[in-house]
């Protein structure tokens, strides 16, 4: 076998040529979204005003096991993927590990992250269906900055809702959101009736994804010639993501390296649904076995110390309902800095898996998430966003319980993102003026009271 | 043939091991650097206590052709190297020109830019002299960054002094400097005799690179166990970044292909130098012709409207006399967003070959380049850095001059860097109120004459 390299890069012939869809081989399909009113499932056309029509099908769709990507989006991946698979070798000697830990890496684009590979996938299906615009949600604005980079190379406008914590933080994001001509607007806002609602119970909250979510969807339905998109969660977004893991499989399949451990940080599932997924297409299919591994902020912790129901997506229970693990939809997690990580719910897809045993979940506090990102950057040089560095942390965790017991295992972890637009964040953590945010069960059991009764 | 990829990805067998020494194959030769009291050539002892010992053997060796790379900086860039040749498949249509637009891309690493290369190089040497720690100026924060990085790796102490006008545009800058354990001080200061004197005879200035490279070099013959390091301008950090140029050679040789045109900006040279060295050896050998083009701003044009003379590299006149196309070291240019170009001086390497007539200059107004950036960005996905986007400007202007003329010219540029740090000069472009500063004859004579007459 030869040699393997700091860094692994397919050849554009290797690139993946049809994204992965994992619920084809789930025995327990995820269940179906219900209509708020009803609660009787979606169908396509129940969800059309909120849609697009291409990205419906892909969202229920849970048998055909491949989808070709289209030949413009492929094109478009080439500018930007394939991303690098990264050998940790400093990592590993100065941890003086025995385990070997390779990351993939997906923070070398200008979105700063993951985000850009659904991002293209929505805006050309938006394009292709003959729309003016999509509106979204963002978060630590990566997303956002994905999505706006998407729709100015298919000449879409882009509204973007940004929850107002991130906002503040983050003002150079916009500037980049602005940079690809998007428009942004901090949420909770006064320019949707949610927004407004929201802004007279809470004054002065600093946002949250689900209400984001919900003024998002209010102006798209609102608005002709525009559909609502979303960055995560979604089924669709999931299958898109797996480009990820199926670049992450070839590479590793080049090489013959079989990893033992998968570990991705977990917000509403997308990187994490997307890295795992031929993975965990082959635990489904009884051909291989992996420790898969969710990693989830103290501070928001839907896996660890959710509830598998039905929930709303979205603050303003405007959406559809999902079946997750959730925190409630009313939870408004602290102004944690890992604001990609900030949603009260989880992917129906890894929820199901997570239900079913096919993968487990740690959560970890904030100081110790970055402490672990500072010494990463300084290590392998690249200074990682802090959602991220949730995966870093349990990735350095699992090396050096490798060192005590001697083990070599191979540890794959996703490493979604740069943390350049997070300055602010390592900046509270340099002058020791971070803190760590854990709720209560009381805080938990107030807003998963928020759940909806469902016959 | 095959047909070329969007990006062109050396394998790690092919990267350069070896730098490349262009003032071997120049006939005449840079000239030498004088103390700056006796107006004598330097030797190597005169410059032992501002430098490190064996990168002034290679700042005065101008007949060996390679130096070998010392295996521990081999490793450390095969953490971000090789770099992307990437091939403009986008833009090329975007501009319908049958010109064919290549760019070597070194803003995929966590400082931003291929300062790195170099910053790598003297931390390793100043490691391996048993120095404690090194100092250094930084403009737009992409060397400090760099030099930040590359100290941390190899555990030394590293001393930012950072123009001030850049620390106040770009305060994240501190951060990721921090991250990696650096001190930061906005120049001109209160911590050094030169900074207090240009308090009092400058209130209230922005500062100046050559200013701040006074403050550093005090700091490091001050200090017990620290030596002076620079990002750009000196003959060595030249040699170190010919990797840009060699790996781009390696890309071009390995699919046929043979530039016509080379386009870099220049600050102090250490891109364009560094990209334009194995072709500039070639044309120096009469082997091959390139149209090289060196694109500076407006606002501090060296070259275009520079003076080829023995100037001081500082402000402070501590350090020894360069001959370069020069602007006068009193020069303080405005604050202009590309602050990575904000240099009175230029590279005695480039700016021998340009009197020699070996390439040509075009200077460009800072709001034309924010135009080409934002277009690069949106068109090819990636944000650039305001220095980068100097060349971009130049490279889409040739490349609609080939629209014109029916010419399928191959341009080569250099992106150096990423603009996520400038997004308080892009909020000024977004909001129009960027200006552009163009130095009136009157202003350029009165900071000539503060050139030294040497004999």
């Amino acid at each position: 076998m030869s040699k393997i390299p700091y860094k692994i890069y397919l050849n554009e012939s290797e690139m993946p040529t049809a994204w992965y869809n994992l619920r084809a081989d789930m025995k327990n399909k995820p269940a179906p979204l219900l209509n708020p009113g009803t609660h009787q499932p979606m169908a396509a056309e129940d969800l059309a005003p909120v849609f697009c029509e291409e990205l419906i099908r892909q969202e229920l769709d849970n048998d055909t096991p491949f989808f070709e990507i289209p030949q413009e989006i492929r094109d478009f991946y080439k500018m930007y993927r394939p991303s690098p698979l990264v050998r940790a070798y400093c990592l590993e000697e100065k941890l003086g590990t025995p385990a070997k830990i390779y990351y993939k890496f997906e923070g070398n684009n200008t979105s700063g992250s993951h985000k850009l590979n659904s991002a293209i996938a929505q805006a050309y299906y938006a394009k292709k269906q003959g729309l003016k615009g999509v509106t979204t949600e963002t978060g630590a604005g990566q997303w956002g900055t994905a999505l706006s980079m998407a729709c100015s190379y298919f000449d879409l406008d882009c509204k973007v809702y940004m929850v107002k914590v991130s906002y503040e933080q983050k003002p150079f994001r916009r500037e980049v959101m602005r940079t690809y001509g998007a428009s942004v607007t901090p949420s909770p806002s006064d320019t949707t009736n949610v927004g407004r609602q929201m802004l007279e119970r809470f004054p002065g909250t600093g946002g949250s994804l689900g209400c984001a979510i919900s003024e998002a969807v209010e102006v798209a339905v609102t608005s002709e010639g525009y559909r609502y998109v979303l960055g995560s969660v979604l089924n669709q977004v999931l299958l898109h993501q797996s480009v990820i893991g199926l670049e992450t499989k070839t590479a590793l399949d080049k090489y013959g390296i079989k990893p033992d451990m998968i570990i991705g940080c977990a917000g509403g599932g997308s990187n994490l649904g997307g890295l795992i997924a031929p993975f965990m297409g082959e635990k489904l299919r009884g051909e291989a076995d992996y420790d898969i591994v969710a990693v989830e902020p103290a501070s928001c912790p839907s896996f660890t110390r959710g509830k598998y129901a039905y929930d709303f997506c979205d603050t303003g229970m405007v959406c559809p309902l999902a079946k997750m693990y959730t925190l409630g939809s009313g939870f408004i997690p602290a102004p944690n800095h890992a604001g990609g990580l900030r949603y009260h719910g989880m992917s129906s897809i890894l929820s199901q898996l997570y239900d079913d045993g096919y993968m487990r979940a740690v959560s970890v506090p904030q100081t110790e998430v970055f402490e672990a990102a500072e010494k990463f950057a300084r290590i392998e040089g690249i200074l990682p966003a802090p959602e991220s560095s949730h995966a870093i942390k349990v990735a350095i965790d699992e090396a050096l319980k490798c060192k005590e017991t001697g083990e070599e295992k191979t540890i794959v972890f996703g490493l979604t993102g740069t943390g350049y637009f997070d300055m602010v964040a390592y900046e509270k953590f340099h002058d020791g003026k971070m803190t760590d945010y854990i709720p209560t069960d009381e805080d938990l059991a107030k807003s998963l009271a928020t759940l909806p009764v469902i016959d």
